[in-house]
C-alpha cells in the first residue's frame, strides 16, 4: 500500500479486522466532567485485544501479507504494545512473531509478548541496537518485518478506532490522542477528515519526548533523543508518512508534564475504575493544563493503552 | 419492614432505586477463562456509583424513610464504602449524611464520603467506640440511623445485584459474593432462591477474618475479633438478620488466604484492565484455591467494589 488511505481503505479495512479486534466501549464520568465543566468521552482502547490500539494496525498489516510472504511469520522492534499485538495478531493467524525488545521494555508488556507465543531477542534500548537486532532477525527467518507506525496498513488500521467514535459520537468539538510515533495520531487525522466535517485533532505529547510537537512547529523531522517520560509508549519520533499526513491536518500538539501526566492516571484510575497506562493519561493531561480550552466543549479522548503493573502501597 | 424480604419485596425495590443506581455490565475474560478452564462472570459493581454495590442498599432504605424522618438526615458508622454510598445517596434526594469513620479507615473511602457532602466524625476503630460516636450523633441530630446491613431495607437493596445477574444469565452453577456482615451475600440467596433454581451460592472469606466460616460451621454468630486482612470491607461480622438468611441458604463458605485474595487481585487489574478492591478479590480467589471445584462451570462473581489508590511501583 503505496498511498495515503483513503475513505474506502478505512472502511474495507474495518470490515477486514472486525473479528479480531474488540470494538471498544466508550465511557463517560460525570464526576470527570464535573471537575473541567466539560463532556469528555474516552474510548477505551486499553480494552482491546492485548491491551492497545495497537491490535488494529497489527492486524491489519498481517492480513495483507500474501501467503507465500505470511507463512514466514512476522517480525518488528518495539518496546511494547506493538510488539504484543503483532504477536497477538500472528498468533490468532498461526504463523511465528519475532520481536526485537529494548531490555528496558515494561515487564507487563514483556509477559504479554511472551504468552502470545512471540519468540523475544532483547536488545538495547538505542533505534540502532533495535534495528541492527531486527535485520538479523529478519535475515535469519525471511519474517516480513511490520514497522509499528511507518506502514500505511499499519495507519489505516489505528484510523478505525477515530471512526467508530465517529460512528457513535455527533458534534465533537475536539479529539485528543496520545503522540509517538504518530501512527494512531495520523490514522486519527484521517478519519475525522473522511468521517467528521468540524473536528478538530489535538496530539498530547509529554514535555519530555517533545520531537513531535517541535517538528510539527519548525516543519522538519526531528528525531527523538534521549526521551524523558513515564509516558514509555510515546518513545519514537514521527516518520515520514505520519509526519505528512500529521502536518497537513492536526489542529496543535500540546505538551504536559510528567506531574500532569501522573495526576491524570491516578484521576482517571479513581474515578473511572479502570486501568489505562502512563501514555494513555497525556490526553487528559492536555485537559488539565488547559481547561479553559475544553470548557462546555465535547471532546473524545483515546485511552490508548492499558498494559501497566500498579502495585498497592507498601507491596 | 419487619420480616425477610419476598421476591416481591425485591422486585418493587429494584424499580424504585433503579433511576439512582447503574445497572453494572457483567464482564468476561478470555484469558482468565482460559486458565481455569472455567466460564466466570464478573458482575461489576466497582464500576456501581460510590464505586461498590453499597448503594443499592442504601439508595432503599433512605428511599423507605418517611419525609418527617427524612429531613433530619441519616446517620450510620461504617469503614468505607457504606458510609461513602449513604452520603452520596443522602446528597442526592438533599438531605444531610453523618458518618461515624473509623481513623483507620482507607483514605480513598474517607476523601469519597467528603466529596459527597457528608460529615463525618472520626472515632476508634472498634465496634464500642463506633457505636458510642454513632448515638452521640444520633442524639444531636435526629438523625436516622443506617445499619450497613442489619436491615432488611439493605438486604433487600443489596439482593438487586443477584437479580440482575439471573436477568442476564442462565444456568449458572455457581455465584460467589463476598462475606464480611453478610448484607450482600444474604440478598444474594434470597434473590437466588427465587431467581434461579439451580444455583449455588458461595459466600468468600479471608482466612484472617473467618467469623462467618465458622459462625455457619457451628450455627451461632461469633463476633469479628481482630481480624486482619488486607481486605478492608470484610472486618465485620454476621448479624441475625443475615446469618438467619445465611445458614439456611448457603451452599459453603470458603476461606482464602492473604496470598491468593492478592495474586487474584492483581491478575484482574493485568488480565482485565479494571480496577477493584481487595475485598472484591475474595471471589477469584476462591476460584484459584479450589479450581477442580469450578471446572467447566458457569459461574457468576460479584467484584463488589473498586474503591482502592494503587499506585506506580517507585512512586
Amino acid at each position: 500500500m503505496n498511498r495515503i488511505p483513503t475513505h474506502n481503505d478505512i472502511e474495507t479495512t474495518h470490515n477486514k479486522i472486525k473479528e479480531f479486534i474488540h470494538r471498544t466501549p466508550i465511557l463517560t464520568s460525570s464526576s470527570i466532567n464535573n471537575i473541567f465543566s466539560s463532556s469528555l468521552f474516552f474510548k477505551c482502547e486499553n480494552f482491546q485485544k492485548a491491551g492497545a490500539f495497537k491490535m488494529r494496525g497489527a492486524t491489519n498489516a498481517i492480513l495483507s501479507l500474501k501467503n507465500s510472504k505470511l507463512k514466514n511469520g512476522v517480525a518488528t522492534h518495539s518496546s511494547g504494545n506493538h510488539a504484543g499485538a503483532l504477536a497477538l495478531a500472528a498468533q490468532k493467524l498461526g504463523v511465528p512473531s519475532y520481536i526485537a525488545m529494548p531490555n528496558t521494555a515494561p515487564k507487563i508488556k514483556i509477559r504479554a509478548v511472551q504468552s502470545y507465543g512471540g519468540n523475544i531477542t532483547f536488545c538495547n534500548p538505542t533505534l540502532q541496537d533495535r534495528e541492527k537486532t531486527l535485520n538479523k532477525i529478519v535475515q535469519e527467518t525471511s519474517a516480513a518485518f511490520i514497522h509499528p507506525y511507518d506502514d500505511y496498513r499499519i495507519i489505516t488500521g489505528q484510523a478505525t478506532c477515530a471512526k467508530e467514535i465517529y460512528e457513535e459520537l455527533d458534534n465533537l468539538d475536539y479529539l485528543i490522542t496520545p503522540v509517538g510515533g504518530g501512527g494512531l495520531l495520523s490514522g486519527s487525522i484521517l478519519s475525522t477528515h473522511y468521517f467528521s466535517n468540524s473536528t478538530k485533532v489535538i496530539g498530547a505529547e509529554p514535555k519530555g519526548a517533545d520531537d513531535a510537537y517541535r517538528s510539527i512547529r519548525d516543519n522538519k523531522i526531528y528525531p527523538s533523543v534521549n526521551p524523558q517520560t513515564i509516558a514509555d509508549g510515546l518513545l519514537t519520533s514521527l516518520s515520514d508518512k505520519t509526519f505528512n499526513i500529521i502536518k497537513k491536518g492536526i489542529d496543535r500538539i500540546i505538551t504536559v508534564s510528567e506531574d500532569s501526566i501522573k495526576a491524570a492516571m491516578y484521576l482517571i484510575w479513581e474515578r473511572m475504575k479502570i486501568l489505562i497506562e502512563p501514555s494513555s493519561a497525556t490526553v487528559l493531561a492536555v485537559v488539565l493544563e488547559n481547561p479553559e480550552l475544553f470548557l462546555n466543549k465535547r471532546v473524545a479522548l483515546i485511552l490508548s493503552g492499558g498494559n501497566v503493573s500498579p502495585i498497592l502501597k507498601g507491596e
